[in-house]
């Protein structure tokens, strides 16, 4: 299935207006005991494919995307969004600076200059959403193709691509 | 680290009351591509450490949950509540009665006697929760030994059972 770039814009735009003004994303990783999730404060940078979070690295879910880098980010909000994607830890301290705000301050009780921080970099690979109603209205299934996996979702109705 | 049957039905009872009166729950599972979450409508039924949810056979949820049962609920109101729990798919027709509505009737556009429907039973094995103020505060994990991963939980401060 072939996408234009048109449409992979459409699919970063549709993604980025659910997930607008939703404060806290949870984080769903794998343990060696099975799958547990947590909730994590979002950056209010434009969704453009990859996610954002920051943590500590002297904390569980460190080691654990070091070993399975499969995350799932649900959204709660108006819709309810499901981001399946692989987790990168980016220790990047000009990145750090920039997302820093009081909030972070306040939250993880350190400032910004603190080796001990780092950058989860989440890439979507898929995204689904579903809105509340009557129904629990399935809307669509955001596809992105580089995840090399299409044999399947290429026969699910309404994939667009996240990434072109 | 042993429990009284007292921690016991207090961890039961902390659980109960923080997802009392949440809706829909966020549930993930592992697929062959990654993890993946979807909205599920919670039972009007008091947690027992038990978690019940209603599907079709015909989903592809079915089908992931039978290879790995390992799955995590999320419930987001006004605490973030993780459950990592194992689900059975269970067929019993009369708890599908006991627990059938109007609210299924309109969300999964059948009626209780269609054979397709099937009960999703979680067992929750450890619940942690979060409240939300200045900080993201970390509040507790309740832990059921009976999951036989017991060493690295037992470092964890404030870890009661979930089952006794």
């Amino acid at each position: 299935m072939m996408e234009t770039a048109s449409e992979h814009s459409d699919a970063i735009e549709t993604v980025r207006k659910l997930i607008q003004g939703i404060d806290i994303a949870m984080l769903t990783s794998v343990t060696e005991q099975g799958l547990v999730s947590r909730p994590m404060k979002t950056q209010e940078v434009e969704f453009d494919g990859d996610l954002w979070f920051l943590t500590m690295k002297d904390t569980e879910k460190y080691e654990e995307l070091l070993e399975n880098p499969n995350v799932n980010v649900a959204y709660v909000g108006k819709s309810y969004v499901s981001i399946r994607g692989t987790a990168e830890l980016v220790d990047n301290r000009e990145k750090i600076k920039e997302f820093w705000n009081n909030a972070y301050e306040k939250l993880l009780e350190t400032t910004s200059d603190d080796p001990n921080l780092i950058l989860i970099k989440v890439k979507a690979e898929t995204a689904e959403y579903w809105e509340m109603g009557n129904r629990m209205k399935f809307v669509k299934q955001l596809y992105n193709k580089l995840s090399g996996h299409k044999s399947k979702e290429a026969d699910t109705n309404q994939i667009v691509d996240l990434q072109s």
